[in-house]
């Protein structure tokens, strides 16, 4: 049996663009014992993989794709033949073998960027993608930013960096409806406008309008106390200039230093003037959250309170196109590639 | 009454030098309600005020020291005169008012960097210098780094920077004392020495001697679990790239940044790729945890276990060569200033 996936065609140095990419056909062997074939629905579109395409791929992070190999991430597909207890024919199952048609996948092994291990989805409340979205690994890596990294509490002013996004835009208005006042920054007139409107945040601001740091005095002007970083780079250094004294910083992503060649901001410093607490984090490791996670954020989603918006491109062959968009910041909410029904 | 002071000359910008201070004659009022007259003894020097000098002060920290301002630190003195309840002629305070040979201190109000608060010191077991640095700020400072921030286990793997200075040498200590495998930098052959044989850390190295991340790999093969950051710059950089999954850093100082404008490649990434934890501390903040710090520290002055050493300057007007010296890296231990006896 054969499948497509998208493969990498040369490794990016900066910019990323579609001649970086291939469509490439693979050889499926028969699934084996543990295994089950899917055939994928949605994929999810994550700027993290920009990090495993190039040359300058960060140390200690997930490993790296080859030119030649397929692409690997999150998505949900189809179970067409098991052998696997835990699986039948048509059940719904979310892996890490996106990018391409077809997967067999060991349902057994952990690990993420390859044979990932699948679970199965069993909604009947919700549009199955949402499990890649606001319920899935969107929802999580949101609900674990503000509630166990940062902490937050209603008292707290917030800034959310790429707030338009798929985790950003679940973030400020989980930060909101908890109470707190939510500074959200995007990068175009129009996600300013969906952010205010739409999502209802407290202030806007569009990154490209002037210096990031003097937009986030002007939109927080007695300073942060809390900040979600998506961005990195001048937005992270704008930050530390404005977190008041034992504010908290969680680095979820650096969108604008992937395939990048920045410095370091020169002022680290603020870190210890202000005793500022800094933490890294990746929702894979917070899996046993998904429960309250999605307890909280269904109910929002369910009454109304929480809006989702996804970009969807539709066919496997436009899959490079929407990473490359997203990368751009040419799409809304969640990036999604409909490959089937 | 007169008192002479350390006053700024012309404010640094690069590296100090002693034409940038002079000795200065002010005018002292005699001591109100609530004020003491002190003459001070002992002048503890530290790095961060250098920090106040220079026209790149960063936001946020103690108040600028302009041309022509005296210099204030850290110092004990003897009460000579009392319009306070809780002090006698004869007492021997600690206070904010370093750097001059006499102060008039406001005993009551709070704030560091003027009329800091006086503090009365009563000790017949040690002496009284070292209420400065092991029984003091020093040992608090690296108290709160290792057991609050970082909270430390017995199967770290620890990086002190700046491991031969006042606050590093007792961090590098206690690690060791509390089980942890030591990795010690310092920046010259002697304070290696000193850190290999007098401190007895696990492994130390000379940061002279090659690329600090490459000399931390070789110190500490199975990478780091934790770094008490004293240097900031590429040693932070190399801890970064060094640390292992769930790492911590503990933001102390950063002595190779002050006064230095340098930019390096990022790693910032690596704080995300790795789940860090990072935080920034002041050692003001802890003034609760002195009586937990000086009995744990204490007996360990008192057995011999923890070995203490001194830089010693005599007379005020080496005052500045004192604060050059010790941002050269030209003392080792805690660098004091004895005004008097």
């Amino acid at each position: 049996m054969k499948s497509r996936t998208i493969c990498l065609a040369s490794p990016p140095t900066g910019k990323l663009n579609l001649s970086h990419f291939d469509v490439c056909d693979t050889e499926l062997d028969a699934p084996r014992d543990g295994e089950v074939l899917v055939r994928n629905i949605w994929l999810s579109i994550d700027p993290s993989i920009r990090l495993r395409l190039g040359p300058d791929r960060p140390a200690g992070y997930l490993p790296p794709i080859q030119p030649g190999d397929a692409l690997s991430g999150l998505a949900l597909g189809e179970v067409l033949d098991s052998r696997s207890d835990g699986f039948s024919p048509g059940d719904v199952v979310s892996h890490m073998m996106g990018y391409r048609d077809y997967a067999v996948i060991d349902s057994v092994a952990g690990g993420l960027g390859g044979a990932g291990t699948s679970t199965k989805i069993d909604s009947k409340s919700f549009p199955i993608q949402w499990f890649l979205g606001p319920l899935g690994s969107s929802g999580l890596t949101a609900y674990v930013g503000l509630f166990d990294v940062l902490g937050i509490e209603s008292t707290d002013t917030l800034w959310v960096s790429a707030a338009a996004g798929a985790v950003g835009s679940i973030a400020a208005q989980l930060a909101k409806l908890h109470g707190c006042t939510v500074v959200a920054s995007a990068g175009s007139a129009d996600k300013v406008a969906f952010l205010r409107e739409s999502l209802g945040v407290t202030r806007a601001f569009d990154y490209h309008d002037g210096d990031v740091g003097a937009l986030l005095a002007h939109a927080a002007p007695d300073g942060i106390d809390a900040y979600f970083d998506n961005v990195g780079g001048g937005h992270f250094a704008a930050a530390l200039d404005h977190l008041n004294t034992g504010g908290r910083v969680a680095m979820c992503g650096a969108v604008s230093t992937y395939g990048a060649s920045g410095s370091m901001p020169s002022n680290l410093f603020q870190i210890t003037a202000k005793s500022l607490r800094l933490q890294g984090f990746r929702a894979g490791a917070y899996n046993h959250l998904y429960d309250d996670m999605r307890a909280l954020v269904g109910g929002y989603l369910q009454n109304g309170t929480l809006i989702y918006q996804e970009s969807v491109y539709d066919g496997l062959e436009q899959a490079p196109a929407a990473l490359v968009g997203m990368l751009n910041g040419d799409t809304t909410g969640k990036t999604l590639v409909r490959v089937g029904q």
